[in-house]
């Protein structure tokens, strides 16, 4: 059985990595052992579960993630903005085609730290890039892999980027500015509606659910474990006993 | 008065190297001084030549090319067909708005070693992938930027390859194979044939000449200077006196 493909989306300091590292434990927990029976159709149906990202997450895209960060060290010019959206977008095939669909083929549920939703919200909204060939890239560089579920962590701008100053990672964001990261958050804001309003999400067929990130940590975890809890029921209500 | 783009294109062995540095001098030496007020319009109207290639003519896609060539050195997995497609996009991407796009607007005439038809030979009729797509990609990394002339060597694949071993290069074309090269040639035949048919060239305003590569160096390069004039003519022949 095909396994979940499960996407985390969200701005600088939403907490993705602490809630992605918290969800698979719990599904590592709850899905091998005490809910197996009661959650899933049979208990073969539970591989196991595999972590990744993107950008980065293949050896050669850690490569174009390099490329991407520090493009010309002999040069002064600048990376143009679509030779940056087409090294994403090689990153993502990479992805696609080396990690994500073999797992998933094998039966193994994925969590992803961003997906196509980040791409539309920091290039797209974020610097304004044309949302057509954001698409149109997205499209070609998955092969038209879905994602079964997204969980949007939303945290107020200030919130994120206090978070970022904590952990003394704020050089990079002070550079961005603060407009542009309110811009990646109406981006998501804005991804969230279109799937809200019924209409279908160009690379997810499942939900995209808005999880409030300004919370604690405990909180939002539970949060998340309840969605899944609520999703897994329903992906396996027609297949279960 | 925008420059002139003229891209060679031509398999293994072509000569195209040679024949792009023949025609640089030819032009520069032709049309700086004694031609210059019968061939163009006005002395202003050559302002000089400058060479180029792709993939490789920026110091980004120097990088992307050898990520290419060396993709993951500490890993054994493959570079996934569709992503090297992507990074070809990205260099060419790069070096349409770096390079090619200033050049002309600056008035130079730009010769270009390869462009987008040695996409659609070598990985479309070469490897075999899907030509719908990269068309789309050819589109997306050139911005619509055509060519106003292609010259495209034609050399049948047993001389090519030939010259290759000669020049001691033969390992990478051993490995590709023969009937590669012979994919690659007819991709080349294919796309000229589209033009003599009175069909738009895609990413071209100008004709395709094929020219026999399998003959000697002077002979070549004298065909491609008589093809310049009668070009040049027929560009400045609305403008001239």
């Amino acid at each position: 059985m095909r396994g979940k493909f499960i996407v985390f989306e969200g701005g600088e300091g939403s907490g993705k990595t602490t809630q992605i590292q918290r969800l698979h434990q719990w599904l590592e927990d709850e899905l091998k052992t005490k809910a197996a029976l009661t959650l899933l159709p049979t208990k073969d149906s539970f591989k196991g579960v595999k972590l990744t990202r993107e950008p980065g997450g293949t050896s050669l895209g850690k490569q174009i993630r390099q490329l991407l960060l520090n493009p010309c060290e002999s040069s002064t010019s600048a990376i143009a903005s679509k030779t940056e959206l087409l090294l994403y977008a090689a990153d993502r095939a990479q992805h696609v085609e080396e990690t994500l669909i073999p797992w998933l083929e094998a039966g193994y549920w994925v969590l992803c730290d961003r997906y196509t939703d980040s791409t539309v919200a920091y290039q797209g909204y974020g610097r304004q890039l044309d949302l057509d060939l954001i698409h149109q890239l997205n499209q070609i560089a998955t092969s038209q892999l879905k994602s079964d579920l997204t969980l949007w962590l939303n945290v107020s701008p200030a919130v994120g980027l206090a978070r970022m100053h904590q952990r003394g990672q704020a050089d990079r964001i002070e550079q961005a500015g603060n407009s542009f990261h309110q811009r990646v958050c109406d981006g998501f804001t804005a991804l969230a509606q279109t799937t809200d309003a019924g209409k279908p999400h160009p690379l997810s067929s499942g939900p995209t659910v808005e999880i409030f990130g300004d919370r604690p940590i405990e909180t939002v975890a539970a949060e998340i474990q309840q969605v899944l809890q609520q999703q897994i029921a329903h992906w396996f209500s027609t297949t279960s006993k």
